[in-house]
């Protein structure tokens, strides 16, 4: 069976099904598309991925581009799962890991869909991609269109970080700031995609684009070695990622590569937690936040597109969704940084306080297997950090010996005798 | 035959053997000690490789820690091969790759001797570890320090990145900001290690500290399928780098894993360029720098420690040591983003503005297989994009598709019809 018959787009809720094309919504009852495998005709020998590539396209029987040429290739994926044994002592769990997703090329997970993404505007004959971004998809996708050699342009809200923009210059996209929130640029992109016929990768090719995520639990299972973990804290968003998460556990369920598929948990920033409020309160539908206010600019979408597929998620799998503070995301960047020596951006924060929470409350047991998925490098948001007053400040010494002896004095671990 | 007697101290200059202790300089003739290994016991298959640990350890047996408990382990190499085909294109070298060191833990490859040298003084029982440093060291160490539990100062010149002060902040260390040079922080360091009995990585741990390093070379060997490149281009600060790789490949060769070290060439901002100074006039002794003025602050070391051996090495492989001014750096940095996806601090760009001399002036040729070591992120930097005035700023719009329309007027790529 050739890929172009084993893989298809299928309708979240009526089934229906479509060849690979570029269409996002079903004609029949307009819910979203999803890219869907024929898992039965398909074999993956679990030592096969001993001498594959060391990138996301080891999985390129689960990725939806049909030409292995059309591949653009930055060196995604393969991040370090790390011990954080540290901060588990900390916050109470005997086995906690980190998903250390800050260093992938542009320093956030979303060089995974957007390799994807990009890969797939190759293949349908594109020269221009563009994306609606509070930052680091933007980056992103200007670097994979830059490997592509594609035009890129970005729709961002006007206060995203300057590091961000940094990025996305350097990778040489037009930047277009638009005043107002991510929601209100998300809605300028879908009127855009039509009227002007672009690619916006997150919008109009968004089947393909989320496929990338799932390669988080596609890498999980592996440095696992094939056990997965109980537990897996994911930030949450638009909700794409947790859903592109939980797809790739059931994926591999499918294969007999894995046995079970764990409990997702979503964390949100409580100054834009749509979700978790409609958890806690038990309901399916979102009220969407109008004015997101948070530090956690990364995941701030008042509106998120995949929240109710969410809900559904985490229910399924007896996880749930926490909602955490700006002082509670902050705290846990520091402490993040002074046991572990993982620095990030307040997204990763989020999953790191929403762990202790859970843990605290006794919904994720102790001696459980746990990973946070940390999402963004802390060098795209240092300001929070050398505004952070609770962190001493370099002090300035003339260079010699005696400035350093009366900076240092009474500090008797640093001394001779 | 255990490690202990395996791995040793030798001094460069007369072979004087010592044990793995905290010494650096030969006791017979005050040359600089490096570790070396009985590499006539060892034997190690190729094949071995593809089921050892995914990080820097992988290379144990060539590493001087004895104890595998003392490893800290951050998840540090193991960094992207890029094949550059756009990049290469435009310089005129038909099979240019990147080693890209920007996706180490914190952000460049500092991590890679940081993490040798912080598990060596876990090794030797120490609690408190220190460093003089741009800025990149500083933060490897202190995120392994952090990792490790132990208490960590940085000696820094006062005029380092403020985006590095906030990673090293982080990680929980002290940064001691010295009003001066590097060169000025280094002598304070050295003087702080006899006084105060610090362990200053790179000076009291330095046989130990640059063995992390060469473990480039071994990936190198690894990722060209056991076929090494023809050429290396390496960033030069105090030279340990360069010398480092070097005796990866020569180590690799010794062990038969491959048959021949590739040429090596130095790459330094004019603006403070001693070796490239003493390697165009073909000497081997150097003139100091007193006043380091340059972009490439991180690599701004006027008096370099291995500047002597970086001549020999160079000279020994048929390589140079070339200089690039600061436009041909910043020129780099935006090749490098717009062509590749790889977003670099100003010290990745003299690899590469180095790489585009020597295929110019025929020193490389342009069918060579050709590697430019990136060593540190731009996100390290980013106010040398924000600022540079030949790119696009970002314009701002209101939310709505007339403004969009009106701001891309003209742009047919991007319109229908």
């Amino acid at each position: 069976m050739g890929s172009e018959e084993r893989i298809r787009l299928v309708c979240r809720e009526c089934k229906e099904s479509y060849p690979l094309e570029r269409i996002t919504i079903c004609d029949q009852c307009l819910a979203p598309l999803d890219v869907e495998y024929e898992l039965g005709s398909l074999t993956i020998a679990k030592t096969s991925y001993e001498s594959r590539v060391k990138s996301i396209w080891r999985y390129s029987e689960l990725l939806p581009i049909l030409d292995r040429r059309h591949c653009v290739e930055l060196g995604v994926g393969l991040t370090p799962l790390v011990r954080a044994s540290n901060l588990g002592d900390s916050i109470g769990s005997s086995k906690l890991y980190l998903k250390n997703d800050t260093l992938n090329p542009t320093l956030s997970f979303k060089d995974r869909p957007a390799e994807v993404a990009v890969s797939k505007a190759l293949e349908f004959g594109d020269r221009v991609v563009s994306c609606v971004s509070t930052g680091n998809l933007a980056a992103a996708v200007a670097a994979h269109a830059a490997k592509a050699k594609l035009e890129a342009y970005v729709l961002a809200p006007f206060d995203i970080e300057p590091e961000k923009i940094s990025q996305i210059l350097a990778y040489g996209a037009e930047v277009i700031s638009v005043s107002g929130t991510y929601d209100d640029a998300n809605r300028l992109a879908t009127l855009a995609s039509y009227e002007l016929g672009w690619n916006i990768v997150n919008v109009t090719s968004r089947p393909y684009y989320v496929e990338g995520s799932k390669t988080i639990a596609f890498e999980l299972c592996e440095q696992f070695g094939w056990n997965p973990p109980d537990n897996v804290i994911i930030p949450v968003a638009s909700g794409a990622l947790l859903r592109a998460i939980h797809r790739g556990f059931e994926q591999f369920r499918d294969l007999d590569l894995i046995d079970s598929v764990p409990r997702l948990f979503g964390a949100q920033a409580e100054g834009c937690s749509p979700i978790a409020a409609a958890f806690k309160e038990g309901v399916s539908t979102l009220r969407p936040v109008e004015a997101p206010k948070t530090i956690a600019k990364s995941i701030a979408i008042g509106d998120p597109a995949d929240g109710r597929y969410v809900l559904e998620t985490v229910r399924q799998t007896s996880g749930s969704v926490e909602a955490v503070s700006d002082s509670e995301i902050l705290a846990a960047i520091v402490e993040l940084g002074r046991s572990e020596g993982v620095f990030v951006e307040p997204a990763g924060g989020v999953a790191v306080a929403a762990a202790r929470k859970l843990i605290h409350k006794g919904i994720i047991p102790k001696d459980d297997t746990t990973v946070c998925c940390i999402t963004g490098n802390g060098l795209k948001t240092p300001e929070l950090i050398l505004h952070e007053p609770s962190l001493t400040r370099p002090a300035t010494i003339s260079p010699d010996l005696g400035a350093l002896k009366e900076l240092l004095k009474g500090r008797s671990p640093l001394l001779h005798a």
